[in-house]
Parts: C-alpha cells; structure tokens; sequence
C-alpha cells in the first residue's frame, strides 16, 4: 500500500517532466538542476556564471527554497530573469512546481535556463524536473567522505563542482579522494573544481558550459 | 487522501517517540538529536565532546547514515558505545529506526545519548525521536542566510552550535547576523561559537553539557 501510494507519486512526476522536457526541447533550451548542501555555492555560482556569459548567452534561473525570496533577488541583480519557487515546507523540487513556475515565464529567448534545487544533498536526486541534465555542488568544507554517504546524488549527476578550493590549506579535505570516490559510483562524471570567491577554474566551467549549448 | 496519509505518518512517529522518551526518562539518560546540512561538522563535534568528557560521563551515539558505517567507525575508536543505523535512502531518522536499533543497545549505563541525524538541513526537523531537545550545527562556511531559508531547523533546535570558526576569515559569512536571524525566529535558542578543528569554544559546549545531565 505505502510502495503504490510512492509509486504513483513518482509516476506522476516523471509524467510532467517528460512533458517539460518536451516544451524545452522545442525551444532548443539546455536545462540544467543544480543541486547541493545547503551553503555549498549554489546561487554564488550562478551569479558568476551569468555574468561571465552575458554577453554571448542568454541565462534564465528557477531558484527553489522552501521560503524566502533571497536567492532570487540575488540572481535578479545579475540582471537574468528569475522565477522564484517557494515550496512551504518541501525538501525538494518536483516537475509540477516547475511547470507551474514556468507557466508565465518566457523562455523562448533564452539559451540555457538553470533550476536551482532546494539545499538538500538527499531527496533532490531522485526526482527528474525534465533538465537536461543534473549538476551537483560539493564544497571542499563539507569534507571528503560525501560520496560514500551521499551516494545517489553523485550517481544522478552529470557534472560535479567542487567548490571553494580556497579553503582546501583550512581543510581536511583531499579534492583527489572526493573524485575517486565519486567516480567509483559514477564513472562519466565530468568534475571541475573551482572557487566561486576567487574566480580560479571558473573559465573552464564556463568553457565547457557554453560546448553544452544547443544549435 | 494525501494529507491523511502523512498525518498518520506522523501520529505513528509521535506514538513511538513518546514510548522511546518514557525508555530514556526511566534511565535518567539525557538524549539529544544533532542535527546539520552535511559536512558542517557532527561527526567531529561528537568525537571531540567524547573525548573531553571521557572521565566524566558515560556517552553513548547512534549513527544515522543513508549508507556506509564510516561515521560509527570514527565514533568507535573514541572508545564510545555507538550503533549504525542505514537508512537505505531515507532522508532523515525516525522514532522507529531509533527504536529497533536500540532494542539490543545498553542504555543503562548512559548519561548521555547522542543520534546524529542524516546530514540534511531540511526533513529531520519534522520527525520527534524521543530525545529531549534537537541540536543543530551550521557550519560559517554555508552562510549567514541560512536561517532565511530554513527556518523549520532553527525553530525546532533548543542549541545551535555555529562551527569553523576558525574559517571567518576566508568565508563571507558574519555570524553576528547569524545569530540574529536565527534568533529572530526562535529568541530561546542557546548558541555557541566554536571549532572543532582548532578546539576553540569548545569548553563553554561541554561545560553546558554537563549542567544538563540528569542526576
């Protein structure tokens, strides 16, 4: 009974992200769910991304929190259009809530639109909102052992940032054991490691970011 | 239909916490449900009170991971009773986890039980162990807005322990708004400042502690 009732919850939602996927597809839009602890750099991330790419892609943002529009003003001073979610409790984002979200949002300009996901290293993983592809975050402070932990969320992804390496010398955190111990789970992973605060490894994230964009 | 369905989800959870609560009251065992984003620090926290009560008090830990055991492991070689509990996905402990896995655990010798909860800032705030307060870390490398966005967490902890210290000077983080933001939405809050890696603060955490044993 308890299975069937989950079940049907994550048929439902994978019904409307198909369908997301569909009308994002349509409009040749690169759709990334950016995920990560709370505090790990989700938001900083963005901000750095839009403005290094603002003159040569058109960024929009769908930032999730259960309350509180903080992020969103934040990304809107970067001047990308943003749609906040506020989910009143949720742990995570599911596909309705975006295609909610987005029902009044203009995405036929834009290139590359991301979904900033509820800080939450567990539950956003398992549910598919229809992006492209999923991105984590793992700040070097969290420490090391987060793959043996955290398992799914470095399964589902595609990318892994490893964020805030200027903090590695006031750390135990070994970067080189947080990547073998992510790629022994998921072995296409593709890792940048980089500092949101200092601006280091940022180019090549946004290098590789604009090969992603669809023609 | 859905929202009775959590509503028994969690009547069933309170039931058994109140029955886990009447087993700790019995053993005059003082028990504390720690709770944090992951990486802000539990695990360390609780190997470093272990040490610096060892001749004081008897302390004991349940372990609540998603997977792996290398958390009890570290527990164990400070010596501390400690039992694993694997959530197999789920996002956070339950009155029943706690239950079952202290069925074959000596709680009689205990003053003081620690269950650090899976790292997740959002879902353990929800579910009653049975302890007698939650306990809450927030690491300054996540970021002064953390009580903006996670309100539940601070609402529902009697302690906050702000940890890393020790990286104020590399993160954007002012733990005075820290302090009161999180106050804002709870004004009982006790709050300490320490790090566990340089050991600073860590006196007055363990001085407290101790004043709320039960005799």
């Amino acid at each position: 009974m308890k299975i069937s009732v989950v079940k049907n919850i994550m048929e439902a939602n994978q019904r409307i992200a198909d369908e997301n996927r569909q009308r994002f597809s349509r409009n040749r839009l690169l759709v990334i769910n950016l995920m990560s602890s709370p505090g790990a750099g989700k938001t900083s991330l963005l901000e750095k991304t839009i403005l290094s790419l603002k003159d040569e892609l058109r960024v929009g943002v769908v930032e999730g929190d259960i309350q509180s529009t903080y992020d969103a003003e934040r990304i809107g001073r970067t001047g990308a259009p943003v749609v906040q979610i506020n989910t009143g409790g949720a742990c995570h984002l599911d596909s309705n809530m975006i295609q909610e979200a987005l029902k009044d949002f203009d995405i036929a300009p834009l290139n590359l639109l991301f979904i900033e996901n509820v800080g939450n290293l567990v539950c956003p993983a398992e549910f598919n909102l229809g992006e492209d592809f999923k991105a984590m975050i793992l700040s070097v402070a969290e420490g090391d052992d987060k793959p043996l932990k955290y398992p799914l969320m470095f399964h589902e992804s595609r990318v892994l940032l490893i964020n805030k390496i200027d903090l590695l010398p006031f750390c135990e955190c070994n970067p080189d054991l947080i990547e073998e111990r992510a790629r022994n789970i998921n072995p296409d992973l593709t890792i940048f490691r980089l500092s949101c605060r200092t601006g280091e490894g940022l180019d090549r994230w946004t290098g590789w970011l604009k090969e992603q964009i669809k023609q």
